[in-house]
């Protein structure tokens, strides 16, 4: 449900007079990059595009977006992992997790190829790149060769310079404080 | 729609043994602070909590998450203003924009009280009450007395220094660059 209070006289509608396809990434050690990029689907839903989220890594630990983008027309979102690699407690071989990422890789470029959906994400894709579950020049071959009004979403830490420098929006999200260090676990909604 | 590939063999679900309401504040000048507030709704959505959207300033100007939030269960959001106080443009005087932020303090009050809501986002609250169309005694009072396991986020750049000291979560969203300073326009579903 929408109100609006206060209504102004006029709304405005913005309408760029060059669509362009934006390249966007979002790093960082703080709490809100997966959630930016649900944030977008959801704005994204509002203008009738449709959009595709591919996880990587993430399969192990249920989230609540699983069941929540099942409201949103037009979104598919695909896990395709075993949890983080190397974390403490996942006893998945790293073979197995390079093997999903690479499968998160071709599903990718299928989506893409596909022509279906306006954006795609590839969730935690900065990360599986920095634990060379995927190549450098596998992120950098689809950025470069994405379709020009297409929007790509890389998030997750340790964003690599070269996708940085390729990128058009890019933003870091710092942590200034997180709950868990006052010993307050991952609450539901809020962190998963 | 959700799929997982490579589906490993368990899914955990965490459920926290101390359930907790948090106040997560979501600051900086980048982009993707109130699409984490929108994303953390989609979360919230599959877990059957229910969020309530109060935006600040906003309504002037046409969202995509006006129309995409609709879709989602349990979302009510609540636009309350006339656009950016002091923007370049924005013709509206400070004592309106001030008298609507002040209704928005209002409906928060009255929607916390209602009891009907897990999740409570106070859009570009941080940005209002930089700009002193809320005062700080009025966001620490909604901050120190909320039901304890009300969750709150407060979206916004330059949040204030006590906001943040009562805060359980806070993530700084830092530009490293944006499309607009290449003089692309904002794009549907990205950026608005």
């Amino acid at each position: 449900m929408t109100e609006h209070a206060n209504k102004p006289l006029e709304i405005d509608r913005l309408v760029p007079k060059t669509p362009c396809g934006l390249t966007v990434v979002i790093t960082g050690n703080g709490k809100g990059k997966t959630s930016s990029a649900l944030g977008m689907t959801v704005r994204a839903c509002g203008h009738g595009l449709r959009t595709c989220i591919i996880q990587f890594m993430k399969g192990d630990l249920y989230a609540g977006e699983w069941d929540g983008i099942k409201q949103l027309q037009g979104v598919e979102l695909i896990t395709t992992g075993k949890g983080f690699c190397g974390l403490l407690g996942n006893s998945y071989p790293f073979k197995e997790h390079r093997a999903n990422a690479q499968d998160a890789i071709q599903l990718v470029k299928e989506k893409i190829a596909s022509g279906r959906f306006e954006i795609l994400i590839m969730d935690e894709i900065n990360n599986a790149l920095h634990l060379k579950l995927v190549d450098l020049e596998q992120v950098l071959e689809i950025l470069q060769s994405k379709p020009p009004l297409m929007h790509l979403i890389l998030t997750g830490r340790d964003a690599h310079p070269q996708v940085i420098e390729l990128a058009d929006t890019v933003s870091e999200v710092r942590e200034i404080k997180h709950a868990f260090r006052k010993d307050i676990e991952p609450q539901p909604g809020i962190d998963y």
